[in-house]
């Protein structure tokens, strides 16, 4: 692995659990679209994709059978690492008015997401209101929730992507539910997100050190970054030796106002990392680095 | 004020919402034995206490009558400054089991803590499942709920004491809800919960100096610190320039295994506070630092 | 000024006191060839240049008409900023031995550097042995006489340039003489010399953070670094708020092994400031940051 | 040696190299007053005793049969450990005038402090002038000197105590000169002659953080800290895992404008350690935990 140390794995979230077209003209949404970005994102130097699902009207959703329809696309164009969100948005299939009128994130629905074949799956283990255009919505996930989603990734040989949105989670639940399991473990630090989710933090030179200096042993870490900081932040990241997210999940604009392609991204962050004296990672050799199945040391 | 940088206020918590006098053998439960305790630590330095009311059955409550008679019994004893919890416990009055079955932290019972006349009282806008003897219990706060505390208490003359579990809850919550507002903001930073509560942080140097180099314009902080680190972390606030609050409440054993009286907790952080060079606070002067009506400088 | 925040000065600093052709093929070390190479930088993008004179044979030397014919042919060719060195280096005119038998750079020698002409001047109030392959020899520089360098400029209207090798520098020598007088400051943090130099510092997140958190006043701060570290550690100061410096007295390869041209670090750093959203600032830019005669906004 | 870990090292350094009687009424400056001094010290807590000689008319001296005396009579009363210094000051003995007129401190003077027979001894290989009521005299130590004054302890079965003046000195000579010996490594951290000595810093909580991440493996660190900040910076040293200096040599009055006996600053420190759940060492200890000759674990 260490032959590895100068690979940098580039993550291209293309969709996320909110635009659509009439909000961002480049955002796929349905499958093929979604298979289509990846590829071009995957030619550009993207080794792992972070995919949301969505339903026909463009609703949030995690279901099984079209996360298993994208991921299929995927596959056929590319040999890139596939990540499905078991968060998946605050609208359709994914939010739950409770009899009291409060609303969720629904549990079930989260739980679904697993099925769809990934290779990886965030992991949320995260109790907070998100402030939406719909209202609070709170995404519930006590401790027993966690070591359960935990264990049925595990059981499914899905490797969890942890989802760390301050120093907290990575103390607690992170730490806590990596203990005693094989490595390396996936963090990906979310940052940028904090007018919107309770307990997620900006990005600040600060704020990333200090998580990147509680990271669990054995782990590799990426970074994402919501907003106008994101290349500052991810070039930031590179030095501190992390991986790298990009898309329009993210940030819609590379440039403030103008809306941009997937695959710009995915070149823009390229040339910072070449630049950099590293270079952008194959597919196999992501999967090396994340230790997942079909990795290179395995065949 | 610039003349009384040098003072510290001395914060006691005697009873928190947990203890019993079965689990502790010193700590007050009840009106009477609170204000008696209470009254011996103001003898040793503390200008502050903050309170939990109980029932008659020990059991947490934030019954404003039972609020009421304790204060009355303290403010009859000596000038202490009076804060009343609103977080209240996990036990009696403040659990809900709703329709599902899940448990929750009642937001009913939590705004009664209002009614007791207090100076001060502890406003915790933070949404996390404490991991308790009883099970996992919500802690239910979104912005919405924070707003209306905060709103609540300056109506009725109260002044927040904003409960800071980490950086976020100071970049968040308490930067949003102190915009504007006439300070100086008094936050308390409570570390060392992390076993407890989501999104809590164990004390460590780092963590601390991170949460002081993001507090608010024109605050005051004070720290308190769960468990065995309670001393040394009390003392890195005091060379920080933070206040500092001790108590069965946060550390049931000053050396590990000896339950410990409240009074020794005041006595012992006192005698660090003076070799360091400064003095503890009288409750005028604690008055005077934190704003507070009734103080020196407006009589 | 706020109008040129997202501007980069991008110095050059083509020779320095020691590499001659045999070292590297690209050094140019005699006035003409000085001149053209700074002309080719200036136009990929340096705003100042950092200019060591050489005698005929190659030596160093502070010799004031040396550095003036520099001077007078760099502008002939363009309008860069013109920094001259007092420090020199460890050859030719700059060492004296001493009666016993002892080198120090010779005091008079760097005094002569203030007479050709330059925008500012390199201003190093550093006593410490330099390890040379020629021996150890004393840059000696006591209080007295960094106080009579910071005069000598500023009567000859010559913009000190303090070199700051680790926080003492920031703190004392360059707190102290800068104190009263007006600014912007120009510091250059000089790191990655610790093999070299007593004092000097390695370049690494910590220290490179650290010294910009102890920065005078209304100071402005390039940074430069020998080494292969170099384009990562200017990179992090480009996140800081910094300014930078590339050329062959810093780094001789680009990548390791192969000599490189100074134009070609120019060109490597740009790209890097582009991407980050930044732009190298133009000469008449660079000028209004650092408040040198002839800026724009004196016009 | 973990059952060490909460032992803190107290050394008393009574006497320094600059004040006299005339200056401080209670500082000891003959061998019978600094051996009763000491010994008063050790009675308090202190476990190391950092010794400067003085010549009959209090002038500074590394006169080796006058450190020897000191010694013999600090023995006769006491089992502390013992620690000579090879710096010595800036008057009497030290300060040699050389043909130019500048001042130096004389290295044979320097290196005739190894004779006195002491366990340990302070080892400066720091290259600064000294801003002294006398002028700007050179502390002169190339690395060679340094390397050679290592040699000579060692040969003579000293224990070098590495003075830090700040993080170069960790990173450069210290770490140069420690590697591959058998550790524990002493080092003392001086912070707070920044007014004097170049290369110097003050104590500020950041900068005794950075020294502390930044000491070379297997390594004791002690702080001792000049001025008005004392106390408080020695309670962060303890904090942070650290060893304690105090006397009259760092700080003449333990209260502003009060002049204060040596044993005072003991029993102050010693009052502070055994709040923080700490207790001084004894000299055996101390021997155990700085790899001594004669420590328990030896016999």
């Amino acid at each position: 692995m260490n032959a590895l140390r100068d690979r940098v794995i580039v993550t291209v979230a293309p969709t996320g659990g909110f635009l659509t077209r009439a909000d961002h003209p480049y955002v796929p949404t349905q499958p093929e679209e979604i298979a289509a970005d990846v590829a071009r994102c995957h030619g550009a130097g993207a080794s792992m994709a972070a995919l949301h699902a969505r339903r026909p009207d463009d609703q949030a959703t995690c279901d099984a059978e079209i996360y298993r329809r994208i991921n299929d696309l995927v596959r056929e164009r590319c040999d890139i690492v596939v990540n499905n969100s078991t968060g998946g948005g605050v609208t359709g299939d994914m939010v739950r008015t409770r009899e009291d009128g409060t609303r969720v994130v629904d549990w079930a629905a989260r739980l679904d997401g697993l099925g769809g074949g990934a290779d990886t799956c965030t992991l949320d283990a995260i109790t907070a209101y998100i402030s939406s255009p719909y209202g609070e919505i709170l995404m519930d996930t006590p401790p027993s929730r966690a070591a359960e989603l935990a264990t049925a990734m595990r059981t499914r040989g899905i490797k969890p992507e942890w989802e760390a949105f301050g120093p907290s989670h990575l103390l607690q639940e992170i730490r806590t539910f990596t203990a005693g399991e094989p490595g390396p473990h996936l963090v990906n630090m979310v940052l940028g997100l904090d007018h919107t989710f309770q307990n997620a933090l900006p990005y600040t030179p600060a704020i990333l050190q200090q998580m990147v200096d509680v990271l669990p042993d054995d782990s590799v870490f990426s970074v994402s970054i919501s907003g106008a900081e994101q290349i500052r932040g991810l070039t930031h990241a590179l030095l501190l030796g992390g991986h790298v997210r990009v898309g329009i999940e993210d940030n819609p604009c590379l440039v403030p106002g103008e809306p941009t392609e997937n695959v710009r991204f995915v070149e823009h962050i390229v040339e910072v990392i070449e630049r950099l004296g590293l270079q952008p990672a194959t597919a196999d050799e992501a999967r090396t680095i994340l230790g997942l199945k079909g990795a290179l040391d395995e065949q």
